[in-house]
């Protein structure tokens, strides 16, 4: 087993819940792919899975990191393409899971995040001293829409604590969400 | 004077150097607009400057933030007009000051940030500590393309640490280096 725990990301297109709370499928955003994978790279996770059921879409992502890993974006732009080496897409939260196992050995721990979450949230500093103490994989979930679906909350092994000030304003894109989450489990707070 | 100190931000298009080290005007991104608004708006800031000199972009920026301040996007999505209404255009980095003068009786601190920084660095604990002892407006620079040019980081009062691993990759999108940016400032680490 490697030493320092894994981080491993997860954007879910789908189960996800739009505005009014219906289960969907979002569409897939170019911008979160490219923010994404250079933070993940940044910081150092493992992987990062963009995932949707949908097969047009996953053609439509498949061309895009092409691209950038191997056509003309990888020679016009080298640090995107090594960000990109850790992107890849993926049809379900399963698949995730099995590929995760695969590669490291471990079951993934699945972290949950969201804006909505008050009740039985774990804190960042908490859920540090975990990952230090008994190491392992851990798969960070993140939602687009309005958020992720109760069928994927409910297999949380950890509901991480919401960003932002609790009960103000509290809006942040995805894309922002992961560079900050990243940056508190990697540097403390 | 008011208390807590206030934060500012700015996202400049020009003066910044593209890859060749050449001085240029970079495009306005629709995104970066969106989700720089909503950071500012978690995070508290007072008011988020996108500075361009050209004029159609001053006017497409415009346009954008009338969309979600008081056309259909206001309706449609309240949060967004919320976070909107701290988003203003600017020709160039002495508007943004004078702005500031304006609204807050304060000249503010200017605080550079980006990526390539090492000498003369400020660490965000100090920075922090500086803005709640001394109080005052802090005007936090980012750039884009590939960062801000020397005529710029000439009139830093402070240069912040960047963020990510020293040594490694280090490549967050500026919409990403804001949010994490403001989540030390206000949350410490």
């Amino acid at each position: 087993m490697k030493i320092p725990p894994r981080l491993y990301i997860a954007l879910l297109h789908h189960p996800v819940y739009d505005r009014r709370g219906q289960v969907v499928t979002t569409a897939v955003t170019n911008l979160d792919i490219h923010d994404i994978s250079r933070s993940s790279k940044t910081y150092g996770a493992e992987r990062f899975y963009i995932v949707t059921p949908l097969e047009q879409q996953k053609a439509l992502v498949r061309k895009i990191l092409r691209h950038w890993k191997e056509g003309p974006g990888a020679l016009y732009n080298p640090s995107r393409r090594e960000a990109f080496g850790l992107a890849e897409v993926k049809g379900s939260l399963d698949e995730v899971i099995a590929d995760i196992f695969e590669r490291d050995g471990c079951r993934a721990r699945i972290v949950v995040t969201g804006a909505r979450f008050s009740a039985g949230v774990i804190g960042f500093e908490e859920l540090r001293r975990h990952m230090a103490s008994d190491g392992g994989a851990y798969l960070l979930l993140f939602g687009t829409g309005s958020g992720l679906a109760g069928e994927v909350t409910g297999r949380a092994d950890f509901i991480l604590e919401p960003l932002g000030n609790s009960g103000g304003y509290n809006h942040l894109s995805v894309r922002s969400a992961v560079a900050v989450v990243l940056d508190r489990l990697r540097h403390g707070r």
